[in-house]
């Protein structure tokens, strides 16, 4: 059995071991930013040897990415990020109260895996910016799904744009995590989220 | 004549090259990040001593507070985030074309200047986070000033709430810069300030 991971063929094995370095790097990297992130702490963590990092990452900027991904799909898989079952108001209060929940249980640190890595990577390193460009653009895609249905539903009305609506929360849902990862309060988040919900309130029929 | 500055009292020269020393940081933060600027390259850049910078500042946090104040006087007071005279629906459209514009001009580079530090920041230096939790709270005064006003004129209704619309406000742009910069257009922004117009408009008698 064999697994094809960015151009490389790779055993069950060699794909766990993979796995294992990216979320090691990715705890690394939420905890102390990327800057703040060595190669030789990753591979003193993940407890492998140098060629062995080096036969999955050709460098650093490898790993940043797969680390991209890795939060991606821990983003929009996560139960209280459950964004393609975002369909009806219910649905967006429940997420919202979730999303504010978890900020509140970490007393506001650490910020979104993805949206706290754009500060530091997005003007200095085109790949990353990519990778995370493509995250957001998958997020928000998967918000406008639950929005298009309840439009097609009759819950908003046909000016309703979904595609503008879903980037608009996820700009409340980005910024509201700037302020509440400084403040260190779940307060702003919620404030925003609040205000996204109510935006796309005044589109229900 | 002399200034007084963070409990140190300086000539009006020494003010000026204090000055000096934060303006020339805060443009080699801006481009490279916290992480990815040393004081050694803020002392080349200058053109002044290893003694002059201990001078003004004990250590690399200290010139990241200094940092943020800087950035924070120039956005508070930037011709184009004139926050405290966002007193009208018309000052508001203006404000969003103009922040929109800024980000067209520089194809989406740079980001916030206060929130692109939080990533990098805000879990690792607590003196840093909370002089950018001052400059938000501040930011979000400016713009609640502007919404009180137009309550009380009667523009929006008794039941509004400028502090939490401003919040709301100051979310989007924060979570609108993201994706722009994430995306190096202004379209994410744009789409994200509609929202919170929107929002305001919502609040109208």
């Amino acid at each position: 059995m064999s697994v094809v991971t960015e151009g490389r063929t790779l055993t069950a094995k060699g794909a766990a071991t993979r796995a294992r370095i990216v979320a090691v790097a990715a705890r690394l990297v939420y905890e102390n930013g990327v800057a703040g992130t060595s190669l030789e702490q990753v591979r003193d963590a993940a407890g492998i040897s140098n060629s062995q990092l080096y036969h999955y990452f050709d460098d650093k900027q490898a790993l940043v990415r797969a680390v991209i991904r890795h939060n991606t799909e821990a983003v929009l898989g996560a139960d209280d990020a459950s964004v393609t079952r975002l369909d009806s108001f219910v649905a967006l209060e429940a997420w919202r109260d979730a999303v504010v929940a978890n900020q509140r249980r970490q007393h506001g640190v650490g910020g979104c895996p993805l949206g706290s890595l754009v500060g530091e990577l997005a003007d200095v390193d085109d790949s990353a910016r990519r990778e995370l460009d493509e995250s957001f653009r998958r997020w928000s895609d998967a918000i406008a799904v639950g929005l298009t249905s309840m439009r097609e539903r009759g819950l908003l009305r046909a000016d309703a744009d979904p595609a503008r609506l879903a980037l608009a929360v996820l700009a409340s849902l980005q910024g509201g995590l700037v302020l509440t990862q400084t403040r260190h309060s779940p307060e702003p988040l919620e404030v925003a989220l609040d205000g996204a919900i109510a935006l796309i309130r005044s589109h229900a029929t």
